[in-house]
């Protein structure tokens, strides 16, 4: 799929997704997009598990709170961080903007690909959610769960909401010039 | 530019770039893969002031300590989020997420139309520079200039640096599982 084409269709899809299984070759490469992904000072700090093994899919899913997307993914991608994040130039650590980058492309190799996701952050910072994740995956303790991404076939078709207006957030030159 | 093309050839480009400039149209269509993005609860947090007016580029590119991007720009991207970043989803905000996914596109829309630029960050939270930055373009106070992206044409050819083996940072559903 072309660049822009996958911009403007990718969006956050908290829908239903079908019972179409996604091959592990298919994750492998959108597992690929998160790796190409830049880092600051090239450190890769964000590290990924794909979940497709079916038990620890049906515990992610039953999760309590969780969006259509999540209860019915055939997949997770599962990004992880340092807990204490670490410096990567003069003291200063970009551990959230290289996870962020990492999402991003991801979210646009699965549009292109086909399938759909969201952008899960928030609701894992409650009620113990991304540590319960973290149990379930053997992640040490001194990494954390950042973000989900969960995946499949959207069974509903949606779309990006309305952004706001190009001239209300960017200008040329000055601030909020018109 | 296909996609996954897109992905393998973005870079972080500090070399020196030609004297090509770079049309409005262009720009605009750069910050429009900026407004594409995701953002926490749809907030669209980021701003941008593009820049190409000569005479401020060319006090940014003669800021202390710039590498060779930011010194032959032809025009910068400059990202703007609150200092005091507002909550979107139960008193938690995620302005550093939603401008790292912004820039993300930006990085890939740059590559995709033949342009190059890379990810700038720390150097301006150094001596002052992101602060004088704002002066210049009349950011208001509750604003900070977070990321710049330096544009123009490589003069060099530069290439991806190398990454970490797929296999030493993704894994199916246990961490380190090989």
């Amino acid at each position: 799929m072309e660049i822009f084409e996958a911009l403007k269709k990718r969006h956050s899809y908290r829908g239903q997704f079908t019972d179409q299984k996604i091959s592990r070759q298919t994750l492998l490469k959108i597992a690929e997009a998160a790796i190409l992904a830049p880092s600051g000072c090239n450190k890769q700090t964000t590290e990924f598990v794909i979940v497709d093994d079916e038990a620890i899919v049906s515990k992610i899913s039953a999760l309590p709170g969780a969006n259509m997307a999540v209860q019915t993914a055939k997949a997770y991608i599962v990004c992880l961080v340092d807990k204490d994040p670490k410096p990567a130039f003069e003291g200063m650590s970009f551990e959230v903007e290289d996870c962020a980058a990492a999402v991003e492309n991801m979210l646009l190799a699965i549009t292109a690909l086909g399938f759909a996701s969201v952008w899960v952050d928030g609701w894992l910072r409650r009620e113990g959610r991304s540590e319960q994740i973290g149990l379930w995956l053997g992640v040490p303790e001194s990494k954390k769960v950042r973000i989900i991404l969960p995946l499949g076939v959207p069974a509903e078709q949606k779309a990006q909401p309305d952004k706001l207006p190009l001239g209300q957030r960017v200008w040329f030159n000055q601030y909020r010039n018109l």
